[in-house]
C-alpha cells in the first residue's frame, strides 16, 4: 500500500561532513519527512550523492537555486560552509521555503540581522538555526529540572566546548573564516547560557549582556594569530539580570571531544558530561582503569541532530514554533563577536541594557 | 524518483510491547526494511496498528497464517508470547521466510530443538534469536576488546539482570509461563557467557557446560514460589574448558532496570555498564550528587534493538550468516532449564563432555 | 609536663609486613595506646624494630614468652604467621592480656574453637580478630544506612577479593599454609555477609548456614592445584534466614587489588568500592581517560586498621565489649573452610538449623 | 624506656576550629613533633585545651609572648584568625620559632611584604604559610604527573572553591575581615596555579602575572555587598608565560564543599576531584543512585593537614627548605587582591613584567 501519512520534503544544501549527516537523517532517520533534493558544487560530494542518495529517489543538484525550484520542495536544511549560511538561507526564506540552518548564520552580526529581517517579513516561513545541544537528552533533562526549579534560579553557567587535538593543522586554515574560537566553538556554550538563564521566564526573555572579557594563547598553533585567534580561550560573559556564565574552549583535548556544561543555581547545580565517555565500557588492565570518550562532535552528539531533524519537522508539519528562537540566535552570535573583540583587544567590553556597547569602562558594585 | 534500493520485506507477528517497538524499528529506523505486515490477534493491538502502522501502508492481519502469505513477504520478526514463538518460527520457517524470533525461542528445551530441526531442513533459510544485547555498542566493544587479546584468556564471566520492582505483582503471574528467573531474566547472561567464552575460537566453537548449581529467594514475593520461581536467583554455571559464568537476577532493583557483566580474562578486566545511567546528566543538590538509572531494558537497549533489526536484514539480503548461531541459542535454553531445575531441587547438576546430565556427583580437582 | 592521660601498654608479636604496621599504628597513631614492647623471632624484622622501634623506647624480644611478661604489659596485638596465630593468643590470653589477632584465628575449625574456648574462661580479658574492613569508613556508613532500614531487609550480599596478580609465584607456596583462597581472601567477605546479614538482630543473632557450594580454576598458577587450591574462586552461601551471599576472589586482578561488596536489601542496595580509585585524580590523555587502583589490601584499608587498633584500644580501656564478636569470627572460618571443602570435592555441602552438616542432599523449594 | 629520638617543640597558636585542629595533628599525628605549648585568649577555646590538650602534658598560655618564651620552644604554628596571623608570625620568627602559619598570611599585601621581609633578615628561622592542598595525595600525585611531562606544557588551570551554603549568613559578618571571596576562597586556586604553571622550572620561577578580571553575584547575600564582596567570584588571570587560570568561587554549594582542579596540558589533562565524595559507597534506591560529599573542607583535606604538620615538621629537623616558598605565598596575596579589586571596580587590571600595574589598557595580541 502508499503510505498516507504527510511527510515533509526537505532538501539539503551542502553535502560536507556534516551535509551528508544531515541528507542520512532526514532520509533515513526522520519518519516524518522525505529527502526529495540535495544540492552540492562539489565534485567529490556529488560522487557521494549519487552512491548515497540518488538510488533512495533524492534528486541532486549542483545548482542551488534550481534547487529551490524542485517541485514540491517545503523546506531546506542550509549545511553548506559557514560563509554562505546567510545568503542561501535568505535566498530559501525567499522562495517561501522553511528553513533549518547550521550554527552559526554567520559570523558577522549584521550579516545576521539581515537573516532576521528577512525571516520578519516572511512570518509565514519557519526558520531556525541548528544549535544541536538544545536536542540532546541531556541537556534537555537538565532544562526541565531547571525549569522544575529544582536548582532555584539559574546563576552561574560553565561550559566548555574542547576538540581532539588535530595535527593536520587543518583548524589554522580555517580559522581564517570560522569567526575564530568564541564564535565557532563557544557559539554553543553562549546559547547554552541564552537559554538556561532565559528558564526563569520560560524562554520569553533573553537575559541581556552586560560585560564580555577573553582571554586566550595559541599552546599548540602559533600560527592562529594571523587570524586573530588562539587554541585556548576563556570567556566570562556577565549579563544584567546578575547571571554570569564563563566559557572554556579548546583544540588541544588529549582523548578526544570533551564538551560539558554546569548550570549552577540557588539550590543546587546540574552537570552535563562532567564525565566523558563513549558507553558503558570500561577496562582494568595493568597500567590501571580506562575509558574511551567520543572523537568528535558528531560522536557525542549523533542522537541530537537527529532529534533535531524530528523536531524541526514536526513544528513545520504542525504549523508550531520551532524550537530555537532566531532572536535568541542573533544574540548568541553577537555575544561570540563581542568576546572574539574582546580576546583581540585584550579589552572588557561593557554593554547598557539596551544592548549597546558602552565606550567607557564603569564601577561594578 | 521511485527508490531503485532493493529492501527485505519484512512482516511483524504481535504487536504487544516488544511486538510493536519491533514494528517501529523496522518501520522507521532500519533503512533497507521495509514494514508489509503486521499480525496481532489483540483487539487493543489492532487499534494500535490501525493507528500507528496502516497510515504508513503496513497491512494488518488477524490471523498468522493469513500474514505468512502476504505477498511478496521475505521475512517474519516473531514478538508474540513466549508460548507461541516457537510455533510461529516454525510455521514461519517452513513457509520459506526468514525469521527473527524473540528471545527465547522457548522455555522448553525439546520445542527449541524442534525449532533447530526445522531450521536445519531450510538451510536457505536464515534465523535468528535475538539476543539483544550482543547488537549493545558496549557489549560489542568488549567482545572486540577479548577477541584482540586485550584480556588475556576470558575466564570468569559475571552478569546481572536485575529489573525495576514492579509492585503490581505482574510477575508472579508472569511466571507460570516465564520459565522461571533464569530462563527469563538470565537467559542474557548464559548468552554472553556463551559469546565471550567462545571468543578464543571465534565463536566456531561453544564451551561445554560441567555444573550449574542455582539457589535463590523470594524476598518480596513468596507467591512466586508457586511457580518454583525466586525473586532473587545466584547460579553459577563451571564449563568444562576450566571457564566459569556465575549470575545474579533479581526483581527488586530500586532505582531501576541494571543489567551488569564483567568479562575477567588472564590479563584484565571488561566491565559493562558498572556504573548505571541514563544519560549524562548529575544533580548535584542538598541530598548530595545524585543520577537515574533506566527503567527497564528498553531504555537500556533501544539501540541494541534498532541494530539488530539492521544486522538481521543485512545478513537477510546479502545472504550471510546471520550474527547469532541459532545451537548457542539452544545452549541458552538448555543451560538456564539446568539452572531452574537447580534451584528447585536443590541440588548441584553435572553434565559430562558430551552435554548429558551425570546422575551421581563427581570429585573436582 | 607528663602526660596524665592513661594509655593502653601493647605489644606487637610478629614484626612482617603487617605486624610492622600494626607497631607503627599503635606507636604513632593510636594516641590512648602506648607501644612497649614487640616480639619477632626473625633477624631482618629484628633490625628493622632496632631501627624504627627501639629509639622510641619500645623493648624488642625474641622470646613470645618473655614478651609477655613486660613490666605492665596490658594487651598483645598477634601479627605473626597464621599458624601460630592461635597459639599465641591463647598464651596471651592465659596471661591476663587482651589480645588483638589478626584473621583467621586459625585454618582449622577445632583449633579455633579452642581460642574460644579460651576466652570464655577467661571473660575479663578481651578478644577480638581483627577483621579490618568492619572499621573501614564507607563500610561503617553502609552498615548505618543498612540498621537505619534505608536499604529494607539486606538479603543477597555480594562481595570479592581480588588481589593484584604476583608473578612471583609467592602465593603459590603459600598456598600450603593458608587454608586456600576462601579461607584466605573470601573469610572477609564472608566476615561482612554476617555482619550485615545479622544486622536486623543489631548483631544479636547470626544467621545459620544452609549450604555452601564453590567453585574455582586455576587460570594462571596451575600448580595451586597441589594444595587443592585455586586462583579464581566462585561461592555461594544460602542462610535458613532465607539470605544468600555470594563470593568471588581472585589473585589475578590487573591493575591492582580490587575488594567490593554489594549489599542488596528489600528496598535498595549498597555498593561499597564500585569504583576503585587510589584518589581524586584523573588523567585525560590521548589513549582515554584513566585512573590507578590500590595496588593491596593496605593501599584499599591502612586507615581502617588505624581504626581498628584505636577502637581495641578504648575498648579495653573503656572495659566495653570489643566491636567484633569471637564467636561470628569463628563462624566464618567455619564456613570458609566448607566452601574450600565444596571446591575441593565438587559437592555443595547442607547443614541444618543447629549447624551441623547434613550428608545427603536435600530438595529445596 | 625514655624515647630517644629528637623531636620537635611545637606551639599552636589560635585553638579556635583550624587551630584545635592543628594542635591535635602535632600531639597525636605528627611523631616527630611534641606539642609542648598552646596559646589562645579565648574561654571557650581555654576550657577546651584544659581538657584535651593539658593531660597531655601541654601547656597552655592565654598570653602569646608568653607562651614565645616557653622553654626550649622550637616552633610556632600560627592558627588564629586571619587579622592577626602577620603580627604573630613576625614576632615568633624574631624570637627565633620556625613558623607554619595558616593562610593567608594577610589580606593586605604591604603586610605580607612585612613578613617577607622579617623572614629574609632570619635566614635561621624557617617561614611557610600554609597552602594545605599542596600536601594533598591527589594534588600531589598530579604535580609529580606534570613534572614528569606526561601532560605537556602546562597552560591553562581551571580551579574552584565551594563551600557549602551556610543560611547562619556566618560568612556575610565574616566578609568584613576575609578579603573578600578571592582572598579568602580562590586563594588556594591561586596558589595551585602558580605550583604547577612553575613545574616547569621545577618550581625555580614563579609565572608572572600579566592581567586579571573578576566579576561575582550576590545570589543569596546581597548584605555581602556591603563588604565590596559576593557569594559567586569568577575570575581570570593571564600570565606573561603564556598560561591563563581561571577560578569559581561559591559559597551556595548544596551538597556540600567541592573543590576542584584541572590542569591542562599541551598534551593532555588532569583533575582533580572532578567527582567529589565522602568515600567508597554509593546508595542504590528507589530515586536513583547517590552519593554524598565532603560537608566542608576539613573533611576533604584532613589527610593534607597532618601531611602538612609532618614535612614541615622535617623540614626544621632536617634543616631543609620549607615546601612552599614564601615569596610565592605572597604573589598569590597579590594575585587574590588584584581580582578582589577587579572585582569591585569592574575593571580588567594589568601588569607589566616586572609586576608592576599598568594604568592604561593595552592592546594584547
Amino acid at each position: 500500500m502508499a503510505p498516507a501519512i504527510r511527510r515533509l520534503r526537505v532538501a539539503v544544501s551542502g553535502l560536507g561532513r556534516m551535509g551528508a549527516r544531515h541528507a542520512n537523517h532526514f532520509l533515513h532517520r526522520t519518519p516524518k519527512a522525505e529527502l526529495v533534493a540535495a544540492f552540492t558544487p562539489a565534485e567529490n560530494e556529488l560522487a557521494w550523492a549519487k552512491e548515497n542518495l540518488e538510488p533512495w529517489g533524492v534528486k541532486i543538484y549542483t545548482n542551488f537555486e534550481d534547487m529551490l525550484k524542485h517541485e514540491g520542495l517545503e523546506a531546506v536544511c542550509v549545511a553548506t560552509v559557514t560563509t554562505v549560511h546567510a545568503e542561501q538561507t535568505i535566498k530559501a526564506i525567499e522562495a517561501g521555503k522553511h528553513v533549518l540552518c547550521e550554527k552559526p548564520l554567520s559570523t558577522k552580526l549584521d550579516v545576521v540581522h539581515q537573516v532576521l529581517e528577512t525571516a520578519k517579513r516572511n512570518p509565514h516561513v519557519k526558520v531556525m538555526c541548528g544549535f544541536s545541544r538544545r536536542f540532546d537528552a541531556s541537556y534537555v533533562n537538565a532544562y526541565n529540572l531547571t525549569l522544575k526549579g529544582d536548582i532555584g534560579r539559574p546563576t552561574i553557567l560553565r561550559s566548555q566546548t574542547c576538540d581532539k587535538y588535530d595535527p593536520s593543522g587543518f583548524f589554522v586554515a580555517y580559522a581564517e573564516f570560522s569567526g575564530g574560537i568564541f564564535v565557532d566553538c563557544n557559539i554553543h556554550d553562549i546559547d547554552l547560557a541564552l537559554w538556561y538563564f532565559s528558564a526563569e521566564t520560560k524562554g520569553k526573555t533573553l537575559p541581556r549582556v552586560k560585560s564580555v572579557m577573553a582571554v586566550g594563547v595559541t599552546a599548540l598553533e602559533p600560527d592562529l594569530a594571523k587570524h586573530g585567534d588562539v587554541d585556548n580561550g576563556v570567556g566570562v560573559v556577565e549579563f544584567h539580570s546578575g547571571q554570569i556564565a564563563y566559557f572554556y574552549s579548546s583544540r588541544m583535548n588529549a582523548p578526544g571531544q570533551h564538551d560539558m556544561t554546569e548550570i549552577i543555581g540557588t539550590k543546587g547545580k546540574l552537570t552535563v558530561n562532567a564525565n566523558p565517555t563513549t558507553g558503558l565500557l570500561e577496562s582494568h588492565i595493568s597500567s590501571g582503569i580506562h575509558r574511551d570518550i567520543p572523537q568528535n562532535y558528531y560522536e557525542r552528539f549523533e542522537q541530537a541532530f537527529v532529534e533535531e531533524a524530528s523536531q524541526f519537522t514536526d513544528a513545520v508539519l504542525d504549523n508550531r514554533e520551532v524550537p530555537i528562537d532566531l532572536e535568541s540566535s542573533m544574540e548568541a552570535v553577537k555575544i561570540g563577536v563581542a568576546l572574539q573583540d574582546s580576546l583581540r583587544n585584550g579589552k572588557k567590553i561593557f554593554f547598557d541594557q539596551q544592548g549597546n556597547k558602552i565606550d567607557e569602562n564603569r564601577s561594578k558594585l
